[in-house]
């Protein structure tokens, strides 16, 4: 079957999803995100001309304030033009099909969408359409995949641990609903992580989770013993009001990480979380600010990541 | 009468309406922006620094993400500085009249106003109250007109047809409350096409439509017949409750473009629409994606189109 | 106690209100905004390339089209790269708090801050979380202050009237409810203006409003009587609803500003009013429109204060 993200040359033409992709693209990315880390304090980022003249739209079908932000901040990092377009309340409430849309900004001539979409698939949907000089990154879409957060915690990992076929990495919070989760567990297992773990009660678990390599614990303590990463995340307020969960209160107890968890882990264990945060639900304040927690420098390293995919994506010959 | 779009050397002061646009000036629109437009594939648009150092203002009254994106991707081909405001969330509400809210932006020194609104006359309004060295670009005012698009169509119809002296060109659908069909009307008329055909329901027509030049038709096979180009219009959905339409399905039976109904225009005739489309009500997805549709060559030109009223105005000597 | 406002050379290394502020400081700013203003007209605003390469972020928790133009037109006038963030649909919603929000888009790199909360004080609790090499700008928290507001009006005041040491400055309507009044009257008693007024009615003023050193006046032809300066303050249409307003009728009676009672200031005085106005309720259309009034001009220079205060602000070392 064809990997609809490689051209024939075997190169990234879009980025849509960690599955699949294979070891070498992500490592690439990965490289090439470092080159725009600045070595000084290893946290600047540098500004570069990669996409001067290019288009970049934002297109999100779903609201992110956050994640609209750090493409466009590595758009124009890389000195492209950005539009922004928030769909939602736009063309496609006027009867518009989705295509027709897309079909609408390719005729305004992008060079680039990122498009965030509440269906799962639609990122695929929208680059199996488009002209072969025109690339999509899903930024996002419904329940799948959000191949950038999982390459920025890779490269996160990587810059404080070095090496991925020593580690024991947890992923703990609702897997079931998370699309942060699925593009995680793809990355590690790809990237050749020995030891990769679900930690979740059996409500936000997907069934047969099993299958996609990874060990399923529903005892944090136990989950926790001797990672040396601990994924932390999100849980969606809505959830709350659900059969899924009893209560915040009780989520916390059992799932929450707090020091007293944390302390299963290894003594330099890194912990990540892909924002917002929901202190006191599914992480205690003290470790979110503690020694461990590296959760700001993922938000640094997310520009540099998705200035590698868009400069990567751009330099590929049609 | 003085007409407010023309100076007093009647040069483009403000592009407000086509109605009463000399040809000169229209065929002057064309031109210039066919300029903008590569030779290459005949669709890839030019960047230039003509409007480096001018602010562009997009002013929208009433919400368009796609107007507005067309609007602010061709002032950025331009180099100008676009700033994007949504008035309709915003000062009116407080209070504030229209004119103090135009003076306030000319007071931040804007250069161009792009102005989209619900009121007939908006733009007109405004156009008549700014200083001379500032102009205004109707985007789109009430049911009265939206010259942009007319001309991006004009444009349209002479690169697939070179010339407007020898077409029969029908209309078809809510020309009552079609600002698009408006505008059409005018620039057709006044650029020499021979013969002007308006087809819609009874209920969907302005009355003495006639007066403006065109020929009426009720039934769809023959107001098609030898047309050499359509320009389909846009149904806006909230009609169908309305007193104005029985049903999308039956709008469909009698004035959706079919396989069959185009059959009834000449073999080489093109197939337009301003968008967004409601495919299946006024036009059959076979059609909008068949040999005789121009409609997202239509969108790549409204970029042209846009950048030559923009840089044209921004020549103006006051 | 520290001044916040300022780093340990006594220079600008936040902007958030105009109260304890030295009157060297505002002078500073007060010159610099004068190097962006076009000696010709007395008008035009230049663009400098001071910001290149800064990202200037504009966090608006409360909406305000008007006020985020400003500060965006300001930022691209230097050069800078421009972020706009309407914070109040985003993440705040999904439960993050404050800081953390903060503390991601410093991630992001940031430079500047320009912030709009409903809660005073919320600028100040920002910059005291920042790193030092960030700046916050307040551009309004709650009733507390509007510091880039009282600057622009200072300096129109200096524009027109030349010198602070011999004013007499009336401020007219709802103190009690406006951060605009509370930075003028600080602004203004430290550029040492002899006699600061403020004129409302009772339900409209705060408690012990003299020991900011100003003098209080109920009846509006009194307290104009010879004054230079009059700053109108905008009524809040939802304080009519309120127990604090009898109507708006009866308001524009006793604290309108019509010709009538313009009549008792000085001949040479001078209108101002921050925007957006309500004509008929707070001040008459003739006086809005007359000889007196600057209320425009306040807005050309509301982008020269804005370039001055952001340009100190990157200019200051860490």
């Amino acid at each position: 079957m064809n990997n609809p993200q490689l051209n024939r040359h075997g190169e990234l033409q879009h980025l849509l999803t960690t599955e699949g992709l294979p070891a070498g693209i992500l490592r690439d990315i990965l490289d090439k995100a470092a080159t725009f880390v600045d070595t000084g304090d290893g946290l600047e980022i540098k500004n570069v001309p990669l996409l001067n003249g290019r288009s970049v739209f934002n297109v999100f079908f779903e609201n992110s304030t956050r994640t609209r932000t750090t493409f466009e901040i590595a758009a124009k990092r890389l000195s492209a033009d950005v539009v922004n377009l928030n769909i939602g309340s736009s063309s496609t409430s006027k009867g518009e099909t989705l295509l027709d849309t897309v079909d609408n900004l390719c005729a305004m001539h992008a060079d680039m969408f990122v498009v965030r979409h509440a269906q799962s698939g639609a990122a695929h949907f929208i680059a199996r359409h488009v002209a072969p000089e025109i690339h999509v990154i899903n930024a996002g879409d419904g329940r799948h995949a959000h191949p950038t957060q999982a390459l920025l915690d890779m490269f996160t990992i990587r810059h404080y641990k070095k090496e991925f076929h020593n580690l024991r990495v947890a992923i703990v919070g609702d897997v079931l609903h998370s699309r942060v989760a699925r593009s995680q567990i793809h990355a590690l297992t790809t990237l050749g992580v020995p030891e990769v773990r679900v930690i979740a009660p059996k409500t936000l678990l997907p069934t047969l989770v099993e299958n996609l390599g990874v060990q399923v614990y529903h005892d944090m303590s136990l989950g926790l013993r001797d990672v040396d990463v601990v994924l932390m995340l999100r849980l969606q307020n809505e959830r709350m009001q659900g059969a899924a969960l009893p209560s915040a209160q009780e989520y916390f107890k059992y799932y929450g990480l707090t020091e007293e968890k944390l302390a299963c882990a290894k003594p330099d264990a890194i912990v990540m979380h892909p924002g917002p945060m929901n202190r006191g639900i599914e992480i205690e304040s003290s470790v979110a600010d503690g020694s461990h927690s590296v959760i700001l420098p993922q938000v640094t390293f997310g520009i540099a990541v998705r200035m590698a995919v868009m400069s990567m994506l751009a330099g590929v010959k049609v």
